[in-house]
């Protein structure tokens, strides 16, 4: 879908991060999910050093996303993409069964995952230099990789996590595994890599990626002295 | 509500944990959901030590609890909650606004806080002898203390996370808070403080406690030679 200025749902993102962050900041996750819905959106963009004084009263820790459609007004992810995903079958199931799985293993990804791959990651991305970091990372390492094991095996051969349909819960996981396939963290589950990449190739991925990039590409910081 | 063998919902939890563990382990959320919402249930009391070999089928992760009800089977604290919210407007609001976000709350929970005050709760509970952990303290801290400050900032001197209204929302975050307070980590925010005292004093949570802990002291593992 193309983004459209005069859509009802607005989701918040920011106008440019830092290059380590480009097509990882978490309104991906409502983009991808809206594309797979067939929804179309717009967006607002908040400088990401320079909030607005009142965000903290929409999204009390200052991150994004946030998602607003008429009278429903939101943030987290796992919750905007829920939202996105019960007005459009094609991401979320109706039938109580299929659609408790998915929205089990939107809760999987975001905290039975997700805190695990974050801590290692972050080591090296944040705290490189520290004395505790380089102690941390062996054990780091390996409960991340024990967690990824229990979703690889999980998955075993099958195309998604509850077999063929791509769910909410496939967006959000691997959304996650991304960040650990950045890492090099996947390269003892080839299924797990095959599976970020089955996910990436979604058409809806790609334009989600897409705008999220174009945004930024757009308002790429210029070096001082270069404005006119 | 008294717990019934002959109930329709089953949730599974643990026979026995260790002192430290007890009151805290995550079928807590479920039993209290339960309480709240006036469903009667069973429980599946397994060995935390020696699962059944397939319970990897059902549980990835090999943890605690899972919920059946009929034809649903689904596993993640958050997923059950909500499940057992859809349940009962007593706890998950039915009109779209507020439906969300009591959901928006129930992920927020359990990522953008447990986390932060899991990464320091467990710097004393497993690693308190490592080097790491003795120089990752202060930045743990902080961080979890940040977090704690931006909901305690939200909450304000509201009685629940969106008014007078208690939600799953807030269910899931007094149980994440729980831990931190066990820390000490809530003494800069009286009114989160006296947020989980509001919850741990509402019937069903006290119910809820009380049938987790009767499980472990009727299983009480035996001084070797005590057996008759």
């Amino acid at each position: 879908m193309p983004i459209n200025p005069n859509a009802a749902i607005e989701i918040t993102a920011y106008r440019w991060v830092p290059p380590f962050a480009q097509g990882l900041v978490r309104d991906l996750r409502a983009r991808w999910a809206l594309e797979e819905a067939g929804l179309d959106y717009k967006v607002r963009l908040l400088d990401v050093q320079a909030k607005p004084a009142d965000y903290v009263k929409e999204q009390p820790f200052e991150q994004v996303p946030c998602l607003s459609d008429g009278t429903v007004h939101i943030f987290e992810s796992g919750a905007i993409v829920q939202y996105i995903g019960e007005k459009s079958e094609a991401i979320l199931p109706r039938e109580p069964e299929a659609r408790y799985r998915a929205i089990q293993w939107t809760y999987a990804a975001l905290n039975s995952v997700e805190p695990a791959v974050q801590n290692r990651v972050l080591l090296d991305a944040f705290y490189a230099d520290q004395e505790w970091a380089k102690l941390r990372k062996p054990s780091a390492d390996e409960f991340a990789r024990l967690k990824l094991k229990r979703v690889s095996d999980w998955l075993g051969d099958k195309l998604y996590l509850e077999g063929d349909r791509f769910t909410i819960g496939d967006l959000m996981m691997i959304t996650v595994l991304r960040l650990g396939d950045k890492a090099g963290l996947l390269d003892a589950t080839p299924n797990l890599a095959a599976y970020v990449q089955r996910g990436q190739h979604r058409p809806a991925f790609q334009q989600a990626l897409s705008d999220q990039l174009a945004a930024f590409a757009a308002n790429e910081p210029q070096p001082e002295g270069a404005a006119a």
